[in-house]
């Protein structure tokens, strides 16, 4: 007989919707004011029909030059991205994207909050990895790991349980990094 | 005879592009990291053609629920949107849409620093209206005026200078009010 994982989170609703919610709450409160940007997306043809919305009949997906979350928390200035594995055992660093990196690099430079919220989904696990950890680990790619063992998220990283509201505590593992 | 304005700024560039350009600008000299938020789609169909890249063949535009500038300065969080107007001699308060400015009253309570940048275009004239001054007049609406005057933003905003790089020295007039 298999154990039944009880969470809060998983309600067939993917990591981004969960962080939707969450960051609705803490905006609704007061708390902090941090959204998800939009896909970047490159139009290329647009229809105008008569009397009805401009229809987009061709674009591409682009790849963000930024990380997908930005806002604001007590005065300080929040960067992150959302990265879901299927692994159980490690992160592979792929995940991220040179550029997503470079930009973490560039904020924390300017005194901003970054880091990496990351899901073993088949472990239901989350957790907050500061950016200068993640980058310790990007850096040392060449000569080392393409991934982060999950141990080492045990032993650097912190655990976000999910819970009712908001979904997913994020900010509660921010107040232990500032 | 007509006097010909000499100007930085203009060279047939959007004040989109133009801000683009200086925020590269900021970035590359690690003065800021601010980045336009991509428009907001919302994708309706999919085509993945065989060894190509995925086709977007029906979407449309979403409207933005936050201003579409943001990101880090000095450690502080800026937000700000830009508009352009055709107007000489006044500023149409509805270049502004409600969440827009509910966005920003939002980022005030967390301690952001928030403003329009506002272009009158036919005067190339470009001005930092902070947003408290621009929410007192948002919330005057009903009773007042439903534009903003050429002659307040001389008295209360702070002009802006095209200049060559980078071509909008918006942070200049950012200093000015933190
Ligand atoms: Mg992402
Ligand atoms: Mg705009």
């Amino acid at each position: 007989q298999k154990l039944k994982l009880t969470t809060y989170g998983g309600r067939g609703m993917t990591l981004e919707q969960e962080l939707n919610e969450s960051n609705q709450y803490y905006l609704a409160n007061d708390i902090a004011v941090i959204h998800k940007k939009p896909t970047p997306i490159q139009i290329v043809k647009v229809d105008y029909p008569k009397r009805s919305a401009a229809v987009i009949r061709e674009a591409y997906f682009r790849q963000a030059s930024t990380t997908d979350y930005n806002g604001i928390y007590r005065g300080r200035y929040v960067d992150f991205d959302a990265k879901e594995t299927q692994e159980t055992t490690r992160f592979p660093l792929d995940n991220f994207h040179k550029h997503q990196i470079e930009h973490m690099r560039s904020c924390l430079k300017q005194g901003g909050i970054c880091f990496g919220l990351i899901k073993f989904v088949k472990l239901d696990q989350l957790y907050l990895l500061k950016a200068t950890d993640l980058i310790t680990y990007w850096d040392h790619q060449d000569t080392g790991h393409k991934s982060i063992p999950l141990k080492v998220f045990d032993d650097i990283a912190l655990p976000i349980h999910y819970r009712l509201n908001p979904i997913i505590p994020y900010l509660d593992a921010v107040d232990h990094i500032i």
